[in-house]
């Protein structure tokens, strides 16, 4: 089973990667983007064809591995 | 208006970065997981209220600064 797993900063987080990215569209001339955040995305394949361990099993991930929660969130989605 | 753009690795490209992850999964106990691969979000928010014109800038910021075409795909949505 093919699973999709996306990390972003925390609303309330400092992203100065995104800020940097926002300045260099401003300076290719993109004037009107106002805000940039980055996150991660983890495609993973798992030997599992129940939906729902899978979908555990990856929260689990998250939550050891993958996200850090103190900053980050994560949102898990079966991919295919 | 707010966008979402996906930027992953191309199929034939190595990931050594998700092959990384994926050990540290093994590691950690989680033995099903059979391959991960790692990519970038970005969340931006648009100046503009035109989905049509908005999806087009952004597929324009990809192609010049947000993925390495030689090696990356990108996918843009409407995030809201």
């Amino acid at each position: 089973m093919k699973l999709r797993v996306y990390v972003t900063l925390k609303k309330d987080v400092l992203d100065p990667q995104g800020s940097a990215i926002k300045n260099s569209l401003h300076n290719i001339g993109f004037k009107s983007v106002s805000d940039v955040r980055q996150g991660k995305v983890f495609e993973l394949n798992i030997n599992e064809n129940d939906e729902n361990k899978s979908l555990k099993e990856t929260e689990e991930m998250c939550k050891k591995l993958l996200a850090n929660l103190t900053i980050e969130d994560f949102k898990v989605e079966i991919a295919e």
